[in-house]
């Protein structure tokens, strides 16, 4: 009878190499990993990869159980390799770990997982496969029981259940998936991200999470060093996402200058106002409605205000739409004499640091009190990484503690200076740092540095490519800071009308079209917008390590092949 | 020669299954895989499968590539099974995806790590191994290597770092480790989580994030019905934690009463107070500092605050150290009866509402005007997962939105009531959804019930064992209402000191002592504080589901072991 499990491979002769050095055997496998393992979990790990490769042979959604095949396993005696398949029909949530005997379903129902996972993943590089199976939302609640029960479901069920959302998910990963200012998918990031979640921990304090502390210790430092403070000196921390670590920055202005609101409010400040340029994106205006200083007060272009405090600057390297940096040193001249706090905002264009080419759009950031840097952006980092870097040191400390003595008692036995969380305006904070840090250590600061200096390579090449074809308009004049480029396509029938007013009407309508039929054939995705009197136009950014010069000219044909006829 | 790769098994008698239903040899499932997988997925996941397993073979960290075995796959003859095994001493992750061909590499490399992380899941739920190895923070940095450099490192240094950090952790979901409110680690969760970073998009539209934002309206709602809300209806929205949840709730509370505050400041409103307990979490006063309130303006005891306008009561469903319950419908009198916003901080204490045995220390909750509830924490969904439930509809919107136009475009093609980002603080926001509903989903409403019951039921039988045991004293009177059962340990030495204040400053050093000690030892954690005027004292918290009578009955012997000569 043929055995069924890479582990049984071989039954008599594996056993040739056993005690050699580098076990190339399963057999001698399954002995290095029995003896080094605790717990026996050497003898379940091999026992898993009999099981596990016995289950992979069955269809995705077969109700009936897998073809069970007994046999030996040829390794060591603990090992109880029964090889037993798992029918996910039969299994509940309840029958994985921590229940007695879980190990082995347990690996094995993960694995069954990954294999769902690894197959979506090498799909979505995959220029063949669409980057959105789209749906609308009322067909996508139908397509699926998407709702919750009283009663559980089998893990066969949850299967089916990963399968559908990955399904109907968009492939942010896809090399013509260009929506936001995050796509593209990490293989380093994405393995550092899993392993987060495996951990499962806290940032509160070094107690829970003594790794994790260090290596945001270790990061924060060197972005430091990067932006240009001394020996990397400051403090800093790891925010859900740039709209919160702006919100920290403004925060921290406020504190400085006026520590009393901490405990007193605003009402024991004067009027405060803070200015930012007419692009920055609207984190500010939020930040400022939520920390009681009011939208109105964030001044975007030179207004009196008499009686009003000016504490807090926030200056854009990188906007949103047309990705345009400030004049960081003119700015930070004026923030000196005035002595008002800068701040800047870099979740999109703080990344440019790291460029040698393209650093200089930034010189004066070193200036600045705070900065706002956002690794899920331009570094392609998995989704949330966003730091908020601050230059004096103890302030965020000063700021945001309240002393929970439940969680940062002071008798602990370690050095206290670790306990970072009182900092942060969160209690628990999740762990976003173990992917940035383990894709720098993958890539070093040179493979950041040539994965954006290609993305702006890319966009250079398709600014070049379309600023004089015949169909298209440039938004704004001159070659894009960022891969930002503002575009709009006018088809034939539109491309000579006369008549200026029925012309922009008609181009209004010409990106929402494009657009939707994009999602409905799958095979890119680009955001648009109107600005200000600017109708509806393409922005294309590219923050996707995946993309190349053909997925550039795919982008124009495809726009050109949709909207020929509107 | 014998082969190495599962795939190749039984090479000639494999092909007899072609075409049966339910492929079950190698060779059929290779075909299957093939057909139903475009670009040549199923192929390339068939080449992978046996590099895969010669991988395996190859001892962590030894630098010598394994083995390396020629031979056919025995599949279809689209696959290219030469079965070239994949060094990671000679690889970077610039020969990962999207590299040309880096398919197989990017698979086995995963793989490798998902091995990895599969033995340190079973290690965890192994009370034979360590929940910490503990080392002081200058230690740590001195371990490994955990600097950053310019240079890449190889996939083979990355998997040693991965190994590296996995070993510093914190095993959290050690079966003895009760250190924090959130601990366990539930498997389908983890599966959920695996998949949410593998499709790596945000929450802030449905056209990025189609099926995240269906399920979290439709986890959303089912959590408003258990509330009790008519039909489920109001709003809500999952936030990076209790504390930023219980910040929305102010937010919106003061928005509610005065709506001009959001362009206008608190210069434009009388000065607020907002009420709440005594022992509520600190988070309500971070809130309070960071919205311009102020920390004095949060009364926790009646006091004389003339000209002061209350908004906002925050009432504590489940305190932090005892688990207390404040009384919801007496409050929820007062707060109709002077029209104040009742707020009720469930972060801890919500997930009661799915116990039919325990949901009754929550009545009232259903005139909340908004609910904190974190399901990652007495529900062990993975970290974050935290929800704000709203009862007004439509409030959240107004209260946040900014109308970001590159965002929110009004002429999309499908219902704009699912883009629903700009209801939040943030802009780009975390997908914490899915872990929840797939946890739901597996264990029904009746299984999140029995997991919560059961750790009721073990803080109750630690209640039992120790308020009357010699060298035991209770921090409050009567049965806990949640699983916080809080008690000094008295070691023999200090057990019958006559002078109570001497005793009092001995017992203060107590507990800091063994908690250390269980930190070196590794063998379990849990917390201590002090508060008021209590010096330290323990407070021990159940929310693991792989929590027994037997660790409880282990945490008292060790707890003694550890204090006994102290």
């Amino acid at each position: 009878m043929a055995s069924h499990g890479f582990w049984s491979l071989g039954g008599d002769n594996a056993g040739a190499n056993t005690g050699s050095q580098s076990p190339s055997t399963p057999r001698a496998w399954c002995q290095a990993a029995a003896q080094k393992l605790s717990g026996g979990i050497g003898s379940k790990l091999c026992a898993l990869l009999n099981v596990g490769e016995v289950e992979k042979a069955a269809e995705p959604g077969a109700k009936q159980p897998p073809e069970t095949a007994a046999g030996t396993c040829g390794c060591n005696k603990s090992c109880n390799c029964t090889k037993a398949a798992v029918g996910f029909s039969d299994l509940y949530s309840t029958d994985l770990l921590p229940a007695t005997d879980g190990d082995t379903k347990t690996m094995t129902f993960l694995q069954e997982v990954v294999d769902i996972l690894l197959a979506y993943i090498v799909e979505s590089f995959d220029r063949e496969t669409k980057v959105i199976d789209f749906h609308y939302p009322n067909e996508l609640l139908q397509m699926n029981n998407w709702e919750l029960q009283d009663e559980p479901a089998t893990l066969d069920d949850i299967l089916i259940s990963c399968r559908a959302t990955l399904k109907y998910a968009i492939k942010t990963a896809h090399p013509r998936y260009f929506n936001q200012l995050s796509t593209g998918l990490d293989m380093v990031g994405l393995a550092a991200d899993w392993l987060t979640s495996t951990a499962n921990t806290n940032m509160f304090t070094y107690e829970v999470a003594p790794v994790f502390v260090l290596l945001e210790y270790v990061t924060l430092k060197k972005m430091r060093e990067i932006i240009g403070w001394p020996d990397g000196r400051g403090d800093g921390i790891f925010s859900p996402g740039g709209a919160i670590s702006n919100m920290y920055a403004m925060l921290l202005a406020r504190f400085k200058m006026f520590p009393e609101v901490k405990e007193k409010g605003m009402s024991s400040v004067p009027r405060l106002v803070a200015f930012t340029s007419e692009h920055s994106h609207f984190s500010i205006k939020k930040g400022a409605a939520a920390l009681g200083i009011g939208t109105e007060s964030v001044i975007c272009i030179k207004l009196n205000h008499e009686g009003f405090v000016p504490f807090f600057v926030s200056a854009t390297a990188g906007t949103t739409v047309y990705g345009a940096f400030d004049p960081l040193i003119a700015i930070s001249d004026i923030c000196k004499k005035y002595n008002i706090w800068m701040h800047v905002d870099g979740a999109w264009g703080g990344s440019l640091l790291m460029s040698r080419r393209h650093r200089w759009k930034l010189d004066g950031v070193e200036r600045a009190n705070s900065v706002t840097w956002n690794p899920h952006k331009m570094m392609s980092v998995p989704l949330q990484c966003s730091a908020l870097l601050v230059r004096e040191e103890g302030l965020m400390q000063n700021c945001n503690q309240m002393h929970a003595c439940y969680l940062f008692q002071q008798d602990k036995h370690y050095d206290l200076s670790y306990d970072t969380g009182d900092k942060a305006l969160q209690c628990g904070r999740h762990v976003d740092i173990f992917k940035l840090w383990l894709m720098w250590r993958a890539k070093g600061t040179i493979g950041f540095e040539a994965q954006i200096d290609k993305c702006l390579e890319l966009s250079e090449y398709l600014y070049n490519k379309i600023k004089d074809r015949e169909g298209y308009e440039m938004v704004f004049d001159g070659k894009p800071q960022h891969t930002n480029v503002c575009f709009w396509y006018l088809p034939p029938g539109i491309r000579y009308m006369e008549d200026k007013e029925e012309r922009k009407k008609h181009l209004h309508k010409v990106a929402p079209v494009i657009k939707a039929r994009m999602m409905e054939y799958g095979t890119t995705m680009v955001s648009y917008q109107p600005q200000g009197d600017k109708v509806n136009f393409f922005r294309m950014v590219i923050s996707n390590p995946a993309a190349t010069f053909e997925d550039i000219d795919f982008l124009i044909e495809e726009i050109e092949r949709l909207g020929q006829d509107l």
